[in-house]
């Protein structure tokens, strides 16, 4: 596989290992996300003093309002935190 | 690192290696794009026989239409790549 294939084939098997923990395999509950940004971002949600982030972050990606988080709206949160991530690079590169 | 940190590096060191082949680091040319397709989705253009098939593709990243397909383009376009894949997954494992 190239590197691209694997990047996607990691993104999509770190949102099957956390969306198979409870019932619904097919998308991730508020608690399957928090889960997986804990582990996954460790600094993202690290000063715990923002009690309401994960409430937040998770009304901004369920879309559709169905209060599940499917697997177009998680891989549309990642590329847009990949795209801030290149930002920041370039930003630090031109200095 | 963290699993999806990881793959989101890919993601940007795979597009900054193939950006940087011509002038301008921040876009992928055409002839770029070409290169990053072939090496990356060998099998995605490999048939050879649809001689039009990197012009279409250009045509639909490029967005705002300035023959550059830059880094919130290209990680678009990796998400739907993604997207794509995984509902392929699904429906085989439904099988």
């Amino acid at each position: 596989m190239s590197q691209l294939e694997t990047a996607m084939g990691m993104i999509i098997a770190v949102f099957d290992n956390y969306a198979r923990t409870d019932g619904n395999r097919q998308t991730l509950s508020k608690a399957e996300l928090k889960s997986l940004l804990e582990k996954e971002f460790p600094n993202f949600l690290a000063s715990g003093k923002d009690k309401d982030a994960i409430d937040r972050v998770f009304k901004n990606l369920d879309e559709n309002g169905d209060s599940q988080v499917d697997f177009k709206e998680f891989v549309l949160f990642v590329a847009a935190l990949t795209c801030c991530c290149h930002k920041y690079f370039e930003q630090n590169a031109a200095k």
